[in-house]
């Protein structure tokens, strides 16, 4: 279980050079060492759990928050989690030499697009253990190699769950280097990962926004950022209104800490006097706190005067809270060009029974994942079907929503000829 | 055809405005606007020629070697050229809207992921004034507005070919804005251009080694850089060795100041005292200067006292000239190590009757773009089928090879439903 202190450095390039032969694995092996992962992980459970409780000692003791402690907090059933998202993954295909197109020159030459690894990715992470395990277990799987830097307030959790990933690996023929753990959870050891150009191919920070200012300032390899999540969920005119308060419910209350769930309503004006009062009534009843504009008010009965005034700085803000600021727009169109003036690109929702609004929202919204008639919290690389996901993104560089296997790859264009040469 | 100065921030903020308009245009208009590009072109050739006579009156007056000034010269038929790839790109399929992958979940969600523009392109390049052209065409077929920087030496052309498309556009009815022209070529525009967060998406440089250097100093907004090109052609020990010199001599001499040349010849040992005494004596012929490895010269019969020896910083040099590196290794797996040891990522190639030996390459070769049997001067958007291109990628993420339509586009989640929340 001892991981020898290495430096960031050695790290890194121990795991490039595991991640020349990583790339050429077949399927069956990486598999295999997902399954040994997962074997692991359940019969050592009790050493997890006692390295857990270390780290949760140390943040009591230190006063982290409750909802930290929440993050940060292993049991069995969490444990049992683990494991059964890495076999998630040996269940889904490799996405490594996947076609992408290809065609026939007409010159005869034979291309394909292919889909390789990218080499070595970097995932820097707080709060939760089992990022350790699904990380590492779509990094094998996309054939590269990885290199995770968790939180100090993790250290032991982290320290133990990378041992065992990295043994039951080793026995299972992976190359050494395959996973490695930056031992210090300090801003130097980011600083130092983050400079490590030309044995780190990328670089995912799944934190808050202190975290990923710290890399902004330093990095020279590449980062997917995952921004902020300011979602709306706009409710149309001819909208089911029954589904639509559904809908808004759960996108706003379902887990409110997150970057899917919603911090605006907008309603179309025709509606707003039938939809307003009863999704108000509630949403306040579950505890949360509405700010509303003019018209809004007007349109909510006689909850009005419960109501907040809505603020200009509200449209901006993720609340990441029980709060939910509340407009009244006059068209499909205004709905479109406040998401657009207001969201971060995550993830944008339009209740509609009409086909043209539908259309509408999903061209003119520029976002990550835009829905018809559905809650905004699918957006997650396990609901959309690609096992856990590494982070998800709201630039529009290389990969944009969940980051899953896919995203981890680069590609290359395969050439076939039979002696071509350029004219 | 007077362009008014407009600040580097009033181009991008032009370009963002107009972006969403573009992003939404159907394909025939996008067409027919690159239709009256094209059509512009063809009619102002007058024009366009006596700008580009001020340019190189002014480039011969400042003493431009005549590599630049060939680069930066434009005569009627390179004006046909360029009206003719626009016209190419017309009969090129609209990225927007591709569906990349769709499928139903479980919850029955049906969830597609479609192209859609990245926004607004900035294109930074230097001499060749049909850059102009080329990528503004790529820009608007893929919806993208485009702010364009070229050199100051290329400033006169450079302005009355975007005034002809700005013109032609705007009568097609495209958005004001779309095309932009950054009007100085100095280091502070290009600083400027480079921080123009959230108005500019990408950038991609298209000049040498020091704009890319002045771009990595300064840049905030992503980059896309194309990395020099040190090429290799492996000769396999059952190549058949007349298609190998043909390969080889076209690779190394059809254009030697281009990325996708190459700068090293490897040959297996069990073919190069029969493979190298020929082709050495054709390179040499063709004015070739030609760096051996000992393995090399006592494979070279007769020519070995001509040869110069090869250094270890030859390996790592992209010569961009009538050099080569000719070296000896004993079989595919060494040249598998040795061009990714050395090469750039770029371009490579095997020549080769082993189906064994090509999957080996293949898979084993880090690199954009691997040949089997064919030169390394196919790595071409145009080449690829792809029209022009904005330029050649070296990068990992996002694009690889040449960078295209596809590749000036990011894509979203399109996720329809009937009223489904998460559990």
């Amino acid at each position: 279980m001892a991981i020898t202190a290495q430096s960031v450095a050695d790290v890194c390039g121990s795991a490039k050079r595991a991640s020349r032969p990583l790339a050429l694995l077949d399927t069956a092996a990486k598999n295999r060492a997902l399954e040994a992962i997962a074997a692991a992980v359940d019969e050592r459970v009790d050493e997890i759990l006692e390295a857990n409780a270390r780290d949760m000692d140390s943040g009591r003791a230190a006063g982290l928050d409750a909802a930290f402690l929440d993050k940060l907090r292993l049991d069995h059933d969490r444990v049992a989690a683990m494991s059964d998202g890495v076999r998630q993954i040996v269940a889904l295909p490799d996405p490594v030499g996947e076609v992408i197109q290809g065609f026939r020159l007409p010159n005869g030459l034979d291309l394909r697009q292919v889909r390789a690894p990218l080499g070595v990715v970097a995932v820097v992470y707080e709060a939760r253990p089992n990022v350790t395990v699904d990380c590492t277990a779509l990094a094998i799987k996309s054939g590269n190699a990885i290199v995770l830097r968790g939180s100090s307030q993790a250290a032991h959790s982290n320290a133990v769950l990378a041992a065992v990933a990295i043994e039951a690996t080793n026995d299972a023929g992976l190359p050494q280097g395959a996973i490695g753990l930056v031992a210090g959870g300090g801003r130097e050891e980011l600083a130092e990962l983050a400079t490590q150009d030309g044995l780190v191919d990328l670089i995912v920070p799944r934190g808050g926004e202190g975290l990923k200012a710290a890399l902004k300032n330093v990095a020279t390899v590449p980062v997917i950022y995952a921004a902020s999540g300011n979602c709306h969920v706009f409710v149309d005119a001819d909208a089911d209104l029954r589904a639509a308060e559904e809908i808004v419910v759960n996108a706003k209350t379902q887990r409110p800490g997150v970057c899917n769930a919603i911090e605006t309503l907008l309603v179309h004006r025709d509606v707003a006097p039938e939809f307003l009062p009863g999704v108000l009534r509630r949403l306040r009843d579950a505890g949360v706190e509405l700010r509303a504009d003019g018209r809004a008010r007007a349109a909510a009965g006689d909850l009005a005067t419960s109501l907040q005034d809505v603020t200009d700085e509200d449209w901006d803000t993720e609340y990441l809270a029980m709060v939910l600021a509340v407009g009244v727009v006059d068209s499909v169109h205004e709905a479109i060009e406040h998401v657009n003036a207001h969201g971060s690109g995550h993830s944008e929702a339009i209740v509609t029974g009409s086909t043209d609004s539908a259309r509408a929202f999903e061209r003119g919204v520029d976002a990550a994942c835009v829905y018809v008639n559905a809650s905004t919290r699918f957006t997650d690389g396990g609901e959309f079907g690609m096992g856990a996901e590494i982070g998800n993104s709201t630039q529009k560089l290389h990969a944009r929503g969940p980051i899953g296997m896919r995203e981890l790859c680069t590609y290359k264009y395969l050439v076939e000829g039979s002696g071509q040469v350029r004219p």
